[in-house]
């Protein structure tokens, strides 16, 4: 059973429903929910449409969720939220959303979560304008927010998921290895925001250096673990299970950490892998099938599980430093479902 | 000489150069220019590569200029402008760079200005991450300035822009004559950001509601003008003016003033006009000749220049609030220099 993240948490798993995790900010989770569906809403019927199919897309809410409960956990006797604490949650959804309506133009994808995309659906045009009514959105509620530390973060964040992106494309099909370049493509596409959501709830409850330095250290790993186990998935997964094709990052020559554990044995195997990519093979399904079948065979999958592992493991650890709840216990508990997703 | 927006203006269009009239807020200038080409440097050499290139590939810089100039004829005693009005002025020049990176995908524009596009040098891709990118830093500078009112005003520009070209694509090819849509159209993708440029400085100098409201009607006008001779010179320009093809709105479908005035007339001329557009005729180099003769040779280009005019007159008259001063008749010289443009 090595190579899969689930080995021998046949009982965990079982707990580890999101909405069981969530429960201690359900009320506050409802309020995320109704300023996304309703607030939103524009002068025109079709922009209204347009969002409402966005958000109701599914998306598992799990940034937002992350905000109320480093929030709550970090509140002074974990006393109940402000409205700014809900505004936190609604912007840290937008810029995750507006992002990925701009990724789907970027990659082209036809489905994300098993349904049309915005640009396949209508068009590119639309997905662009789509994205930046999100992204116009987030920039109306953070400065609602009035924290210049907080503008200061997610305008860190913003510039993140934008130079992250740029720095995939610029290295598309690259196969030296470079596991720094890796890691900080992966804090500027997903650690970045899954960080500024973690410690701007502690920042607003006027918490010490302390207890904000471990949320944002617990949010930066627990982001890079989630980045890594999506591109586990990619290799992992099955079409249907990510709701996309297989295979997908290698075929547009984005190399992870599953390429990069072959890539570095600099062997045989890794040279005829190499070969796969370079000769643009992987574009094409038997070149790809290749390909994922080397990663699942050679030890590329098992050890970008440990991997993982190991990011999971310094974001619990970040924990401690909280006062024991059930909020704590929640974003204990998320770690292992982020670990153990299967999509 | 009826049909040039130029015609017994020639005395006036001498001194009427860009530069002279920003000459009263040359060094605040030259503070933006600072901003705009250093501060943004990201630390990826390629990202900063991209982004001088969107920002020394010219532009006037007229947006800026006017909230330099409305801020200083607003002034107490005409003083000197703090840091937040240079802030003020990056950011409305950074949205409007944003929106003409992202517009130039979504209209798969090859040239801006004689200059090849971010999508034609580079792609589509990059385009969109470095439209997100500007956007994102002018989120920044607009949480920056701490002040609710204003954040709310260029929120609501944001807004406008997406809208106003959703809207737009959403009407494509439709024949209806509709002033109003036209209005509320230039207004979004044009005079929203004119009109928060216009009467932010003024907010932020403490003016009372009279000048607030009368700088705000005075960008409104200014911008609804700026994007009628917009639209005019699209029919009336050459292609080497234009730094573009002549009749690109047409050819895209989008029915501007020169077009519904055309349209407007119910008569043999308007039917075999609505014809050209409805059968898609303006797609092709002939069809859109024809379209341009028509509009030229019937009044259609006659009549947007009076409506044009008209538009400079009402914003014009909104200065009579200020004090005289220099910055007062640069404004209202600017009035004259963006009606008589030939690009």
């Amino acid at each position: 059973m090595t190579g899969t993240l689930s080995s021998g948490h046949s009982e965990t798993t079982k707990a580890l429903e999101l909405p069981a995790l969530l429960e201690p900010v359900t009320a506050e989770m409802q309020l995320v929910e109704q300023w996304l569906q309703s607030n939103l809403v524009d002068d025109s019927a079709f922009v209204a449409t347009l969002l409402t199919q966005v958000f109701q897309s599914g998306g598992k809410r799990i940034r937002p969720g992350l905000v109320l409960l480093t929030s709550r956990a970090s509140a002074p006797g974990f006393g109940e939220l402000s409205p700014r604490h809900i505004i936190l949650a609604v912007l840290t959804e937008l810029i995750h959303t507006a992002s990925l309506v701009h990724d789907d133009v970027i990659d082209r994808a036809a489905l994300r979560r098993g349904q049309e995309t915005v640009n396949r659906k209508w068009s590119d045009k639309l997905a662009v304008l789509v994205g930046d009514l999100l992204f116009a959105q987030a920039s109306i509620c953070l400065a609602r927010l009035m924290n210049p530390a907080i503008v200061g973060i997610y305008g860190q964040v913003l510039g993140d998921l934008c130079a992250g992106e740029i720095k995939q494309m610029n290295q598309q099909f690259a196969c030296q290895v470079d596991w720094d370049g890796y890691l900080r493509k992966s804090v500027c596409k997903t650690a970045s925001l899954f960080s500024a959501g973690c410690h701007s709830g502690p920042i607003l409850n006027g918490c010490g250096d302390e207890v904000v330095a471990a949320m944002k250290s617990y949010g930066t790993n627990l982001g890079i673990c989630f980045q890594i186990v999506d591109d586990l998935l990619d290799v992992t997964a099955t079409s249907e299970e990510l709701g996309k094709p297989a295979g997908g990052d290698l075929a547009q020559g984005i190399i992870t950490a599953p390429a990069l554990f072959i890539l570095e044995r600099k062997d045989e195997v890794a040279s005829s892998f190499e070969r796969l990519i370079k000769e643009r093979a992987v574009c094409q399904p038997e070149g790809i099938a290749e390909a994922l079948q080397i990663m699942k065979s050679q030890g590329g999958v098992e050890q970008t599980v440990k991997l993982a592992r190991d990011y999971a493991k310094k974001s619990k650890d970040e924990l401690r430093c909280l006062k024991p709840s059930q909020f704590r216990d929640s974003l204990e508990s998320i770690v292992d479902y982020l670990l153990l997703r299967t999509r």
